[in-house]
């Protein structure tokens, strides 16, 4: 981080009046896992969000896109252990009572407030669960931590993050939470993110710079167009640092954007690096590409290469199976022009075999964090993508996950 | 198969005409094992083929390309153990080598034969092993099941078959052989199928049957846009049968059709089943989309789904995960109409869970043939994919495939 961020506690607790709170009221088998959360501002914000593109998109996604239609939000409520997806009416009207009992406990409008859940698709959520769980929560501006930990469902470790910064010499924060771990491959990973500041925000820039920070983050961990039924991420601004809305003739939107782009590609690389099963996070760095749509195809198709993940595994410079994945990715290609790296090390140089020893190769595969670069030397389109290798321990993960 | 079909012995060596052969010449690091394989005609056929749309297509197929746009060919050549991609000009070189020494083997044209190569990527082929190994192939009509043997990578079993059958009162048949292994997931799959025939048929005809028929075959197998760098499926029609040429005003072409839909589907299935690591073939069938492109995507997007694979592994009814590949799968679908089936138990109505036993959908999941069926109530498009399940057999296969 470069010295104008610092690095501060309490992810999305961090910022100026925003306070959570957690509780286990029971939607999990083990009933001491904390399985419900609430995420709250003070005040009135102004809050944007993206959210899965899937046609069997969950009932809490429905309700979010719904209220974020008003450009302000105050709180989100978020279960885990049940995804309330494919629950037809019942599910919606659970959906909306999720926001009702918490709207009550915080004293707010109800249309302000937002939910998410997120687990096993198909079942009915246990609503007398939420409704007993929610007088339970107690909020407070250091539960932060607790938050982040009640979202998670295989991850197996939270994701979170906050960074303060300056605007007009006012101390402003940024904190964000995210969970995902079915992330080795893009079809059905769950993402749920927060995002919060108490930075004072234009709403029509705040969705721009959302969308933005979006495509260039988690959407470049594999989790786009091929969302699962209930990815969603949501950041809420509360005003209170005291700034003049930042929008994009504001001197300072620089900063605020530089701190969103931080903040959500750190989420997005801990996310990919936390994937079922994972020991190892890929970075792939693609240039040279006709235009920036190209790279992001050919960088997307590295990471989700399943023979390619199963390689990064076992350490293996099988730098074919790139090939093969770029071959596959729709992006132009010059089967004369392109160079691959893997870490350092030239693997494939205008299209051929590089020299290069077979040992430097391995020793760029052998750490967690390998870097794959790709340069095809056809224009100035540039993309990074995240992603992580394929092991028996996302077969493990998944192959009796309802049982 | 109906009684108008009978199935014969020596698969693409069963047509009047056809023969084969096959060496270890040493491309695989264990010289025991057959890796090179020549299939040809006593006369030059009418031919076409489909290949992978891939921009780093390999040699081998460049070259297939250029000869069949003449509509004429008589004979292959094949090896296993090096994919001759990403070898540049003198990789292009040597595939017509290849070729070179065939022609010279059976005094044939050289424009007459084609190549295909399978294996590991980024290799330049031993193309002294290949010259030194093809004299010593002795051809027969008998070898065809030898063939079938040559040219698997990882498969753990050789997909053949031949079909006999009438037309204009004489017989005819359709053999046909194919590799695939690297089949679960979709992307980087090389598969290699040659289809021969003694019925004579018009070129034009043939070409336009062989795309239809690859089309609800080996393409439902999920290896069509995302194919690999090698992917190839020739068909060669020699006409030694005797019949006149075969096109669509011919009273009997729905005969050869059906044929050639009945040995492709075989070989895709087959190709599904013994897809790497699996213990489970699974059946989708999509009816009731907008349109048949819509019910191709749900159908394969099921087929393809990594957490459906593995709860498939695991006979785990998670048909979450069906509703979330539906969604993410980019077919229209009203979330209040569609219905899901595994084997004979309804698990979805109209979007929602259905009444049924846990343990009759369990018993559904647990042989080694699962069908899963999907109703859009949408309107007419209906198609079939083939899967597998994904196990720790794939990890292992892929994990160090190089060393």
């Amino acid at each position: 981080m470069s010295d104008i961020f610092r690095e501060v506690d309490n992810c999305v607790t961090a910022p100026q009046g925003f306070r959570a709170g957690v509780t286990a009221c029971g939607i999990k088998s083990d009933s001491t896992i904390k399985d419900l959360g609430i995420l709250a501002s003070d005040v009135p914000c102004v809050a944007a969000g993206t959210f899965t593109t899937s046609t069997t998109r969950a009932a809490p996604v429905i309700v979010c896109q719904e209220r974020l239609s008003s450009g302000r939000a105050q709180a989100v409520i978020v279960n885990s252990g049940n995804a309330n997806c494919a629950t037809g009416d019942p599910g919606l009207l659970n959906a909306y009572r999720m926001t009702e009992f918490t709207a009550q406990r915080l004293g707010i409008e109800n249309e302000l407030v937002l939910c998410s859940s997120t687990g096993i698709i198909g079942r009915q959520l246990p609503i007398e669960k939420i409704q007993a769980g929610v007088p339970a929560i107690e909020l407070g501006a250091d539960q932060g931590n607790a938050f982040s930990e009640a979202i998670m469902t295989t991850d197996t470790r939270p994701k979170r993050i906050a960074l303060e910064f300056q605007i007009e010499g006012r101390t402003v924060r940024l904190g964000g939470v995210t969970k995902g771990a079915g992330m080795i491959l893009p079809n059905m990973a769950t993402m749920l993110c927060y995002l919060t500041t108490d930075a004072a925000i234009e709403h029509q820039w705040l969705e721009t710079e959302l969308h933005a920070a979006v495509a260039d983050s988690f959407n470049m961990t594999a989790v786009d167009g091929d969302m699962s039924t209930n990815d969603t991420c949501i950041l809420f601004a509360n005003g209170l640092a005291g700034t003049t809305p930042l929008d994009a003739r504001h001197p300072e939107a620089g900063t605020f954007r530089e701190a969103l782009r931080r903040v959500t590609q750190y989420l997005a690389r801990e996310m990919a690096r936390d994937g079922e099963g994972a020991t190892k996070l890929m970075t792939v760095h693609v240039r040279g590409a006709r235009d920036k749509a190209d790279a992001v195809k050919a960088a997307r198709a590295i990471t989700v290469s399943p023979l390619w993940q199963c390689a990064l595994a076992g350490g293996d410079p099988n730098w074919g199976r790139i090939v093969a994945a770029l071959g596959a990715s729709g992006c132009e290609l010059d089967p004369d022009t392109y160079d691959i790296y893997i870490g350092d090390v030239q693997v494939v140089k205008q299209g051929m075999a590089a020299h290069y020893k077979q040992d430097a190769a391995r020793a760029a595969m052998a750490g967690s964090d390998v870097t794959i670069a790709v340069d095809l030397h056809l224009g100035e389109g540039k993309a990074t993508a995240w992603g992580c290798d394929l092991t028996h321990g996302y077969i493990d993960e998944n192959t009796l996950y309802t049982r």
